[in-house]
């Protein structure tokens, strides 16, 4: 309620009264080593297929920190980086996922209004910024932004997306089936419980035993986890065979051969998160003997190769989850806030020390960014 | 032309006029220790909707040793066994593949005729004997017989459809598409080459190095292979540069971490051999990022699944590659011949030794094995 109301009072502030700015590199390193803070002009009126965008709130997810180290697949493309007059080379901005609202239209665009909240569906195109200019093929509008937080509008384009589109791209699955995942305290990992859970799925879920395990694990069954097992459970021959009974031998789900040699015939294994070093490595005789198919998943793929259309209905799909279902709630998180006051000097020291902390380590939360303008 | 003589003749000779044998064991085990050859009672006539079959010729396949090992995922049913009266226990009859010549009809039985030369599609049906009576729907009638060997016969169930479907269940090929296999001097790989080129694939073979290595590349180029290269080669980065310029980036195929890093996004790979004692290890990445889906293919899962009209299409398609294209020729060969005057220990020698040649290791060629009944 309260980011709406912040949101609506900011629709009347002008972005020509204050300067823009943006977290800059202008060649792949250590984060913490390369990356700036920089204001930079007033954009000007966008052309006709584009729109302006004024970010309310930017993820800094961990791919972001591989994307600027330069060891991601992807990379941001020189039209998407900042030349300001007198740079000796362009200068690439940071971030992939945000919360923008819509603050001029090029003349072509009627598919979206000022004020609207959009989310990014293009990759990389540099959402650590307080505004920036994007063609309309590349955001999508924010459905019922009424009945969600600046939070959830802002990480609502990556992991809640690869959760439901992992349980229906591969396989159909009917209520009563069995999911089995690894990691399953990851952001995907709890979406993939709560939507699970949401069409009457069953899911069997692990993850590394700690000293607040019951707190967790508790927190997991609270989302409508079916099972909530350690890995050390997961080597223990007597509960594969009870995870067997459970399931009647019919389960799909993702990771590591123990788990798989638990799954039924005709199984469907998808991989999502490439942060882990270790291979995929598994008996030939699963793919042979039990059908076994394995895949990858990858959200920013699914965007490129859906319609608009697709697109709009998979949002629709989401935020309707979590209005009539009370699903994919507002997630731990922890908010950087680049003041007004602070200047770009003081402001690079500050993202420096955030990308530091999360360059040596689990954060455990999601981290976002926020410009404060006034 | 010889071998359809010799099967005209036989239509002559009476079953009931001289005895029935085959390879047995009783339980599982070294087959060079249990299995053992039995002399046993003419079968009765067939009931309503089954047939009789003597057999013509039966490989012996290394799965087959594995089956009568205990180690395999499928076993002969209970059904299939032999129960000669006054046996202590069930004889289970080894041997998956083989040719026969139906020699008696059920009542109910119109779909075949009396001299019609068949195939099993039930797994493990007991192929290593002179006589079985078979329910109609595990046989499939070989088309056009004229046409074919006995040789090319006995071993068209496994082989050339794993090469057929494999290079037809999973994507849609086009001519001029991409396709890369190791273990390319295996029957199936031989198999792949040569119904690639007939469909106008190109194909990148990878085998061994070996001393006689140019006579080997020179036969699968005879077969149409597009490129034959060593393991070595594939270790060779600046080969892969290589086979990227040939293809495009554009390819599919099967097996191992460095080929599969040359494939193409959108790849397919498919496993069939489950021989290999190493797991199928790759990186995450290449499921994610390069959309890569791993499959396992089995014939026998193929043969269960499918209707009649789908496995006789499957026949017909590859028996016309055969005669058309002039593809698929009767492959190496050695033929073990029991012949009638041996006695059953005899012949349990004959059977022990083949057996434990073939155990020790690379046989190299097909072995096949033929009772003698005259």
């Amino acid at each position: 309620m309260l980011s709406t109301l912040r949101s609506s009072l900011r629709r009347f502030s002008s972005s020509a009264s204050r300067a823009d700015r943006a977290v800059v590199y202008e060649s792949n390193g250590d984060p913490a080593s390369v990356l700036r803070v920089l204001t930079y002009p007033d954009l000007p009126q966008p052309p006709a297929d584009s729109v302006k965008l004024e970010f309310l709130l930017s993820p800094i997810n961990p791919a972001d920190i591989n994307v600027v180290e330069g060891v991601y697949p992807t990379k941001p493309s020189l039209e998407d980086a900042l030349t300001p007059a007198g740079a000796p080379q362009p200068l690439f901005v940071g971030g992939n996922e945000g919360l923008a609202r819509v603050t001029a239209l090029g003349s072509g665009v009627n598919s979206l209004a000022v004020g609207d909240w959009v989310i990014m569906t293009k990759q990389q195109a540099g959402t650590w910024a307080t505004s920036r200019t994007v063609s309309v093929k590349d955001v999508l509008r924010v459905p019922s932004p009424e009945s969600l937080t600046e939070v959830q509008a802002a990480t609502l384009t990556v992991n809640p997306p690869t959760a439901y589109n992992m349980l229906s791209e591969f396989v159909k699955l009917e209520p009563g089936d069995w999911v089995m995942q690894n990691g399953a305290n990851s952001a995907v990992g709890q979406a993939v419980i709560q939507i699970a859970a949401a069409r009457g799925l069953n899911t069997i879920n692990f993850i590394r035993d700690r000293p607040d395990l019951e707190q967790l694990v508790q927190k997991l069954k609270g989302f409508g986890a079916t099972h909530v097992l350690t890995y050390a459970q997961l080597a223990d021959k007597s509960f594969r065979n009870k995870v067997k009974e459970w399931t009647g031998g019919k389960a799909g789900g993702s990771d590591t051969t123990s788990m798989v040699r638990m799954l039924g015939n005709d199984a469907h294994l998808v991989s999502y998160g490439a942060m882990a070093k270790q291979p995929l490595s598994l008996p030939i005789s699963l793919f042979i003997f039990k059908n076994l198919t394995c895949h990858g998943f990858w959200q920013s793929r699914w965007y490129t190769q859906r319609s608009l259309g697709e697109r709009e209905e998979l949002m629709k799909n989401l935020v309707d989850l979590m209005k009539e279902k009370k699903v994919l709630d507002t997630p731990e998180h922890d908010i950087v806030t680049i003041t007004a006051q602070e200047s770009d000097e003081q402001a690079t020291e500050t993202i420096r020390d955030v990308l530091k902390t999360m360059s040596a380590g689990r954060h455990g939360k999601k981290v976002l960014l926020k410009f404060q303008n006034s």
